[in-house]
């Protein structure tokens, strides 16, 4: 939680954390100061104190805006460092040490942290340190300091992701009509103007439709046939949709402009279901099964995958613990944590050993069966949210039935 | 352009560009192997090869469409690597190593490029060199090899950005007449539901009308009144369109997934327009005209934008060059290439010594006036191509009419 991060950086011996920030939306500076909408500047928190902001002057209202402390560019004399250095780069290095010096941040340990170019920050991190030696300018890698704060969501966390949840169900279910107000004719369905449906369509209504409840898409899966039997192949958008095959809809949007995520998979047949494509269902909803039945909290996220992966080889389906790199069958992890980003700790994986359920985390599960060698690929995926009394409730109401009942547009007497 | 990049690449003494493949979209990833939905991985290009991809089995069908060579993780023995390391990272490092040395690059200047999270990176580009001391490998700051690469376009990347021109154009049309359509009433416009249009409804209605193009919103700006006189303001969700009161519409949207932008801005005020606006407008249109008068392939763009800063100054109109840090008066550089990243070289500003206009730029020119005191401001900026006879091409055609003409609901018998 972010009231943990104090705690976080005294664990790291961290004076504070330096956040440069780039035209691209930062999980970590979201994290830090709340949603805002600045292009670039720098944020610093020293340990134990509140984040300062450091932003142009253009920028200053969409700052202020977080409710922390905010300083200009030319409060901090920017345009005198401008002058004094050959580049724009060397500059902001020598602002970054104005800014830490200006909170009395003079020496010791500093994690840099957020998202940007990264030949651009490698080397002003280069150059940070041969020119600011009384500091300690590092990285992280592994289970990082936001991986933990991440790791439990706070009130104010579950309020947006409960948010997030609610129009993405929502959007599921509009997707879900859209499709089915179509007639069924020869395997496609017809588009008012005599046209078969296509995935192209439908991406782009579950793209006006995720607008209507303030979301974004970060790259949705809508595959058929042997597309959706590659997990994360996106789909085609020129195909159209055909009856009796699978479709994986993988949906995973943000709050506009960056922020929590909601993460949830169907598996559709339209009309009808083939029967070895009904199997492979039910094989997976009984994973799926399997997975909440293991669910326990402070047990480690290893068993859960370890007894979906007995689940499916007792049922002759390769996995990836029993043939690594296996193409066909289960192939992927059960889950892992969601929140700002898409894919947060913990990781339900048989190699991840130092990963436990916890109350207040926000986890997918997600079992799936993938074979491209009969064009087909089954997966179901619920978000849940571990609540203090230590259960798991599914923020993915919306159903899982599998087949989506369209009107048929032939004369059945024929 | 494309072509290019093995004589940078040599410039730079680089005998390979390693990129590590992130969740986030990366403008040198698409660069290099074309739009990929990727969210892992590695790319790597030789210097005097074509790159070569390293992903996830489940990516390989997405890598393919590249047309690039992919090898998966299971063709490098990732499970291997995966179980001979502490964590995932360390794994990632070696991964690396391995790769590189499978292309045949056993040592020397590996550069490292792309987008991703930056702590992370930080960490594992440490981890790398300590590991691997064989290989020197660095970022770049300043003026890079994409920088240089992104100044001139070529015919493939030409062929996109108009693409992404006459959507953002048949969008700012299609806003004007939706904003048009409303009625207005006690200097609101009404919705039919009685309720007066909000920046909220507008900015919906764009990003839906975005969708229609294949593009998506990166931030567009509609700021009313005194947040329009902020230049990064995006405006005010809550609050509804009030006529007579100057809009800066800036809209930088990109090809849906990421991609290729297009930059153009206008300012409208509903209605009418109170003379002190048009004053301003009048004057930021003299120096749009100031600008264009002042281009030619070769010249300086400082030049350009201190003819733009004399121009203002001279109607006694304060800049960023007679007052640094200023927040009224013409506050901002006059343009900035667009490409893959919205902001690209060259530059327009009076301190960007180096730049200058070539054949194949693709750039915004966009002055403004700014005056939080009197809750004014106003832009107008067009993306123009410099076409092979030299001479700037706009691909920004929408109309620069500044009033947005609305029926009046009021009986003017009255």
């Amino acid at each position: 939680m972010r009231n943990d991060l104090d705690d976080l950086m005294a664990a790291r011996d961290l004076a504070a954390l330096l956040l440069p920030v780039d035209e691209i939306y930062s999980p970590t500076l979201d994290y830090l100061v709340g949603p805002i909408a600045i292009t670039g500047g720098l944020a610093i928190k020293p340990v134990g104190a509140e984040p300062t902001l450091f932003v142009n002057g253009m920028e200053v209202e969409e700052a202020a805006a977080s409710g922390v402390t905010v300083y200009t560019l030319a409060d901090m004399d920017w345009h005198t460092l401008r002058a004094e250095h050959a580049s724009t780069d060397e500059a902001e290095v020598a602002l970054w040490g104005r800014c830490l010096a200006h909170l009395g941040i003079t020496l010791g340990k500093v994690g840099v942290y957020g998202t940007g170019t990264l030949h651009r920050y490698t080397a002003l991190v280069d150059h940070f340190r041969a020119t600011y030696p009384q500091y300690t300018l590092t990285g992280e890698m592994g289970r990082t300091l936001f991986d933990e704060a991440f790791l439990t969501k706070d009130d104010a966390a579950l309020e947006r992701i409960r948010r997030v949840a609610a129009g993405t169900n929502a959007v599921m279910q509009a997707t879900w009509e859209y499709i089915a107000s179509h007639i069924l004719r020869d395997e496609n369905l017809m588009r008012p103007d005599g046209m078969p449906l296509t995935i192209g369509d439908v991406r782009r209504f579950i793209n006006k439709a995720l607008l209507d409840y303030d979301l974004e898409d970060t790259g949705m899966i809508f595959a058929q046939g042997r597309d959706g039997a590659f997990p994360h192949s996106r789909g085609t958008d020129t195909e159209p949709l055909r009856a009796g095959v699978p479709i994986v809809f993988d949906l995973f949007p943000r709050e506009r402009g960056g922020g929590y995520h909601h993460d949830m998979t169907r598996t559709w047949c339209i009309g009808h279901a083939p029967p070895e494509v009904e199997e492979l269902y039910d094989t997976v909803m009984g994973a799926f099964d399997v997975a909440l039945a293991q669910f326990s909290v402070g047990s480690p996220t290893h068993a859960m995958q370890t007894a979906v992966q007995d689940y499916f080889e007792a049922r002759d389906h390769p996995t990836s613990r029993s043939n690594p790199g296996t193409a066909e069958g289960y192939v992927h992890s059960l889950g892992h944590g969601v929140g700002l980003e898409i894919h947060e700790k913990p990781l339900i994986s048989h190699l991840s050993k130092d990963d436990t359920f916890t109350v207040g985390n926000v986890i997918t599960i997600e079992p799936g069966l993938y074979y491209p060698s009969r064009a087909a690929g089954v997966r179901v995926e619920d978000t849940f949210y571990v609540t203090p009394d230590g259960t798991l409730q599914s923020l993915s109401m919306f159903t899982k039935a599998l087949v989506l009942p369209v009107k048929d547009g032939h004369d059945n007497s024929q």
